[in-house]
């Protein structure tokens, strides 16, 4: 079965996901880089980057699910650009001429445009659709490999609470952001759903992973 | 140096400490007992009611602290008793005859009353004070001792907003409340101010622990 997969989704101790403020230089806004801190130390990234180093404990093994067995990621409309990037009728995405997704990624965005194969295997599809329909669509692209949720917090909020997540990872990092896009809104009682775990390690952040209960 | 600690603070994912719909049967609100269930587990909780057993590690230790070097607590109304006790003129607390403070407690109120001295050691005040003000109180009352703060949430955030706390200790629950009062309004960039570890325990909640910085 593909599974819908969450991962190194990283939140502050009051919830955000992302700070207040998005810009063309800001995608986290006044949160900066702060919230992925964790995972720049792991090899993980570095090898993301194409270099050696890092950390390869408990940080790097979670933070290196990220990738295995996944066939397509589902993203926001404010993870592919910064905000007005849909009037741009060129614009080609945040992520550089070889994205590091390398599948296909859809776009949820209310003003589709046509697809835009990049390089290194990574082809974005612009979906203006609900989130079981945008499922069903990245899981036939998938070819039978599971679906990664990619973020922003409110498109992350909108799958859990249609209850199409089967795994999300969230690290929690020990600053307080006080303003932002929060991930937990509107989820009383999710936990009913998951069997969750949480595990602190010596970087000084919780990770959490949430397995969704049999349905 | 008198410090002043906050302990056991139980929280949920979404950081509310107290639930929605407060009343003198449900003091949590929809919470009800579940922030506290990892505490009525440990040997620290089975003595406070007379009994043995209980579980005797990390949750058990932290929550142990509790009452070590205490001299004084200050408490909010809400956690004095339900809505309305004010208007009461013979209330005497939620706490029973003998509650378990044993030290002078300030009930930080708009309507004060005179002092009410209950068994066990436990005086009540009743104050209506700024933060900063307050803690002079209880203090002096202390007799060189810590003071506690002892919730609930509005109250907490409160004293950390001015800078008054030396060590919190919060215990996240993995769980989605959804509604109620929450911790974290208001302290951006609370990290700044403290020294913050994280552990999780087998009984699946993380005690985070602040030890303000040297000011």
């Amino acid at each position: 079965m593909s599974e819908l997969r969450v991962h190194n989704f990283s939140i502050s101790l009051d919830g955000f996901a992302t700070g207040a403020g998005q810009a063309p230089d800001a995608p986290f806004g006044h949160a900066g880089e702060r919230l992925h801190e964790w995972m720049f130390a792991t090899r993980f990234w570095h090898r993301m980057g194409g270099g050696s180093g890092g950390s390869t404990g408990a940080d790097h093994a979670l933070a290196a699910l990220h990738g295995a067995g996944i066939g397509a990621e589902i993203m926001g409309a404010g993870k592919f650009g910064p905000p007005g990037w849909q009037d741009d009728p060129g614009y080609r995405g945040a992520w550089g001429a070889d994205p590091p997704f390398h599948t296909p990624v859809f776009v949820l965005t209310h003003r589709p445009r046509p697809s835009i194969e990049m390089e290194g295997g990574t082809t974005f599809h612009f979906l203006d659709a609900p989130p079981a329909e945008a499922l069903e669509r990245a899981r036939e692209a998938a070819g039978g490999l599971d679906v990664r949720l990619g973020g922003g917090p409110s498109v992350v909020r909108d799958f859990l609470a249609e209850g199409l997540v089967d795994h999300m990872h969230v690290v929690q990092v020990p600053m307080v952001l006080g303003r932002g896009v929060r991930l937990w809104d509107g989820l009383e009682s999710l936990e009913e759903a998951f069997d969750i775990e949480a595990v602190s390690t010596p970087s000084g952040v919780t990770h959490l992973t949430f397995t969704a209960r049999r349905r």
